[in-house]
């Protein structure tokens, strides 16, 4: 039984044809690089073998190598500020696979369960995943047969790969501006504590604050506009209410920004807010948000560059992902408070 | 040769195993509904058949099926104004599949010269594919065993399937609605020529017009803010310029703003602006954007229906989706000139 069932591999293709494993490859993946006569005549050997245009093609390709990289987020991209952040990692994974004609499965996991990604290695799916909403203190048990990339966030253990963000540096030269621009008391209004990203970012809040020697508060929410701003309102409300305030994303930022409107705070003579991940978003409200920019799309190439070796069983380093630069606009600037 | 390469079926697992084809797919698939004792005797008979869960278990599933279909957009979200509109969609798309068990494919197709579709079909990745931003005048010729779903534009031909929506309506109200506020000129700022959904709404932009007997120019752009900046200055700087200019997305919308800024052209007093695709953005720029708010989740949800249903053989009824409704906000208003 055993042989009956053993599939036909490219080399099988190859010999039967009399061409090169390459040039199978190309007939049956409809690249470029054989002539119209030869694509026919492999593909008609192809079928021989019980090959066929809607069979499942990939269980032809090396090593049973499924040519497909899942991407999961946490939510669909509600959790990416005004989206844009979603369209320009799927934008740099798909960059880079380009290259190599792999194909990306996308999933949203709300619940943070991993279930995309266990389903999707259980029915051989894909190669390797790029999981770039962790949870905290959860690493996900990385199977040696599907490698999985941990983008944003340094997590440990399990065999799962990380490419972390530098948050720190580009923390530290945002609070050193607020700093310098008077303010002593400092808020970072976050994403969701248990995810990692979130977390690492909170942490090199605090870090700063500390080294600082400034009053520095952490208040995490859901990541959203609507809870960004009651815990804007919060904080502003305090008796020694603070005088800047660091938000994880741009749609964030906004809704702080109305929250200030709102309480008759004048941003930036007395409250300077600054955005991570600048956007359009971030360039077109009035006043223009001081904001950290990223190259969310390098981020993308990188992880799928990282994710690919490791399906290919290369050794990978460790590295870090540049942090951002710190675009100053109109909604920061020397503290002026009322008389 | 035909039996040796015969692969094994769900049926073929189950009689094996003694059990029902219904629980073999469910062990497979690692999803509930099976005891753990007869998961394992499944998957170890399984594997008696050559199946490995690394390798490509849908060869399993019935009918050869991917559980898997592809979206293609233009340029990765480039089109979709702020972006987004694609987030939406996939997330509307991912709603009806989750309840399937099936996955998605993204790919962006820059060309529009269906190069992913092709692949995905000659390789056999997917079962369907929903075309989010398909070409003027070729229709994609729909292979039987891969259905094609054109979203967002009628589009008749090689069996392809169509979603369009229905903009006639909207834009109808949209322009009746700019008349009535003392409007006799009138231009719309439109996506690409060659794409159809662009086209689409420029055809009732242009037959309203006659219908109402005003003077009315389409100006079509490659849909980004700075190209519809241009054209907004070229119109603005026109004799007998338009006084109330509508615009496809929500990025060309703002970049039209900002040129009527620019330019010393007050809005809505002097022109009014619309936007297609209400958003965060249109909310929140000064003044804010009358909008056309679409359901871009449920438009995704209702393709994936459709394409699933085809894919099952289904017959598919035409049907169109809601164009959307105007949502009236500061850009928007009495025309009252310049003395």
């Amino acid at each position: 039984m055993g042989s009956m069932m053993r599939r036909p591999t490219i080399m099988d293709i190859a010999r039967a044809a009399g061409v090169s494993k390459g040039a199978v490859s190309y007939a049956l993946n409809g690249r470029p690089g054989v002539s119209a006569q030869t694509r026919e005549r492999i593909l008609a050997t192809a079928r021989d073998f019980g090959w066929s245009p809607s069979g499942p093609a990939r269980a032809l390709s090396s090593g049973g190598r499924t040519a497909t990289i899942g991407l999961v987020t946490r939510r669909a991209g509600r959790l990416w500020g005004s989206h844009s952040s979603f369209a320009l990692l799927v934008e740099g994974v798909q960059h880079t696979l380009a290259s190599t004609g792999m194909d990306m499965i996308v999933h949203s996991d709300p619940d943070g369960e991993g279930s995309p990604r266990r389903r999707w290695e259980t029915r051989g799916r894909v190669d390797g995943v790029i999981l770039a909403e962790e949870r905290m203190g959860r690493p996900p048990a990385s199977s040696p047969a599907v490698p999985a990339l941990v983008l944003g966030a340094a997590m440990d253990g399990n065999g799962t790969l990380s490419l972390p963000v530098d948050d720190h540096p580009t923390m530290n030269e945002v609070m050193h501006y607020l700093v310098a621009l008077g303010h002593t008391s400092l808020a970072h209004v976050a994403g969701p504590a248990d995810l990692a990203h979130a977390h690492a970012r909170a942490k090199a809040f605090e870090q700063t604050a500390r080294d600082l020697g400034h009053r520095a508060v952490v208040v995490h929410t859901d990541g959203s506009g609507e809870h960004s701003a009651r815990a804007t309102r919060r904080l502003l409300a305090l008796p020694e209410s603070p005088t800047a305030l660091v938000y994880d994303n741009d749609v964030m930022a906004v809704g702080g920004l109305a929250v200030a409107e709102e309480m008759g705070v004048a941003v930036p003579s007395e409250l300077s807010i600054v955005a991570w991940d600048d956007s359009l978003l971030c360039r077109l409200v009035r006043p223009a948000l001081t904001a950290v920019r990223r190259d969310i799309v390098g981020y993308g190439r990188r992880a799928a560059a990282l994710l690919i070796g490791a399906v290919e069983g290369a050794p990978v380093a460790e590295e870090m992902l540049p942090g951002g630069e710190l675009v100053p606009r109109e909604s920061s600037g020397p503290l002026r408070l009322p008389r």
